[in-house]
């Protein structure tokens, strides 16, 4: 890492958390506030919705409707501001930060990060910013759906594009990078470091193209009637889980992934299409697709998340793990090696 | 219905189950064997693998390895035999219960019903047969994977054609029709009267179809990499479970109901071209198939299955219920009536 030196890095506080303050407490940001209330950090939020406050107040939680008194409290804190909106609402959000909470660092959960990174440069908030996409979720949405443990053993994306882009990395930038793998941490999750565009294209594969096609599935399906409806079992029912998804929260992410999204269904379709080919033969057949998704399901399986054959209670990670000291000398490089194997970081 | 009168009809015993003789102790005919013996019914099976016989015996079950010892047991004992073995088995059980069980009656689990159909009928064992096809599965295959209670509260198909297509509805045949209604019950599922063409229309789209989706998702993510497979997770992991299955067994479904499955195949690849479209513009729009997914995941869930909203721990099954004695007048009219509207029957 260029020109950051350790006696500097020696002073980046290693087990603390700053105080947390979400902006936005539906199904993440509620999530993290319960679980990082339950891990005994300072955690508040603040919710557009009164329904949404009151819910949250009346469990015990630390709400607010307002976002200025919930920012000028985050600046006086030195607090860490997650933005947990809606992309839609995220400039909004950026520009209030700019206002009242102009020294806070912060990151995001939204599950597009280029369109995020584009608004936060523009801003010219680029050093105060890393951000962030927890790979979690339910088909329920809002304070209501919020639950302790969404997150854990989940990978959490941390973006570090702007440690490559400039050419000395802040020690400021370093802190905020370390405090969002130890947020991703208290909250159960693993950290892992990618940058923004391959993260776009890899959510595109992994994320955005299951909720298309589970509405597809959703849609195909109801065409069926009251026969197929009485008739639809577990696989039906798995494909198309995620179409209960607020179809407004499905829209903002596939809509502001396009470009990755569309490129990815082309050749989603050009599988169906020589899957149709094959069953529409003479001799009808599938071999092809189903052993060749089969050996991809295995070798996904084997990969993603905990080891399921694990018979222990303590789940070992199949990530692959690398220590690194934010703004040690080389640690920058160390994040692209350890995004190169889809690993994750753990900082100290 | 025609010419059974209700004295033939009332001599049919109404709360007892037959001895039952399972033909096939993988995860359907093993879950079977697990759930009958639970509620106190005679049952017992037969596998062709050995390691699946001894596994079932050393799980205190009634397991053989002779085809021909439990055919010739289920003839002395009068017993209601279950073909649970894949459709490419199905000839030659077949075959071999016409050798060495004449006399009686038999169902079968397979997932298509109009091949079995027809090689029940190319047999002259229509007077035998009434089609079953229970609604429930997970993706793994084998004894090992068998488990009491996995048609709770599942749809049970059961067929009927025969009883259109003859003259006069022999009492020999309602009362099979009577027992395999009762075999669904003892499972815990929820006996659902289907002709085989609709039933088998009906799969295509929400069993086959979703198989054929989970496989080509699991492709296509993989292609994503080390990356990808680290990220993916609740809705990739949802949408590709069933590509776990035993692709022998996804190849026989979806092959032997080609010509239905490649008619929602082009339904399907039709509303993603349509969303491709929409996502690529100059303004990239999911609008159409977000909300009329969502409506369309709304509607079915509302159908398929209990009631999840039901606080009551007796939950209640949202499929319209017909109550019915097989054999007495009007009853195949009946089971069409019910039919249409993708209900259940109770038999008495």
């Amino acid at each position: 890492m260029r020109g950051v030196n350790l006696s500097d890095a020696s002073r980046i506080p290693s087990t603390r958390l700053k105080p947390v303050c979400i902006v936005g407490l539906g199904l993440i940001g509620g999530s993290l506030l319960r679980d990082l209330v339950a891990q005994g950090h300072t955690a508040y939020g603040y919710t557009h919705s009164r329904n949404g406050t009151r819910a949250a107040q009346r469990d015990g939680f630390d709400a607010t409707n307002s976002l200025i008194d919930v920012l000028q409290r985050a600046q006086r804190d030195d607090a860490l501001i997650v933005i947990a909106v809606p992309f839609e609402a995220v400039a909004d959000v950026l520009d209030a930060i700019a206002q009242y909470a102009p020294s806070c660092g912060f990151t995001d959960v939204v599950s597009v990060k280029k369109p995020v990174y584009d608004l936060v440069l523009a801003r010219g908030m680029g050093e105060r910013y890393v951000g962030g996409h927890p790979m979690a979720g339910t088909e329920h949405s809002g304070w209501v759906a919020s639950q302790e443990g969404l997150f854990s053993r989940a990978a959490w994306v941390v973006t570090y594009d702007y440690a490559l882009e400039v050419d000395r990395v802040p020690e400021c930038w370093s802190q905020l990078f370390a405090q969002v793998c130890k947020l991703a941490a208290a909250a159960g999750a693993e950290a892992v470091p990618v940058r923004v565009n391959p993260h776009d294209e890899a959510v595109a594969r992994v994320s955005h193209l299951p909720h298309v096609l589970a509405e597809a599935l959703a849609l195909v399906g109801d065409k069926g009637g009251t026969l197929a409806q009485s008739l639809a079992a577990g696989s039906y029912k798995g494909g198309t889980r995620v179409a209960g998804t607020d179809p407004v929260l499905v829209r903002n992410m596939c809509e502001t992934n396009a470009e990755s999204l569309v490129r990815v269904l082309d050749e989603y379709i050009e599988v169906l299409h020589t899957a149709r080919a094959d069953l529409a033969g003479a001799t009808p057949s599938m071999k092809q697709l189903a052993e060749s998704g089969h050996r991809a399901y295995t070798r996904m399986s084997a990969r993603s998340g905990a080891r399921r054959e694990s018979v222990s209670p303590v789940k070992i990670s199949s990530r692959p793990v690398m220590r690194l000291h934010p703004g040690a000398p080389g640690w920058v490089r160390q994040l692209q090696q350890i995004e190169s194997l889809g690993g994750r970081v753990e900082v100290f």
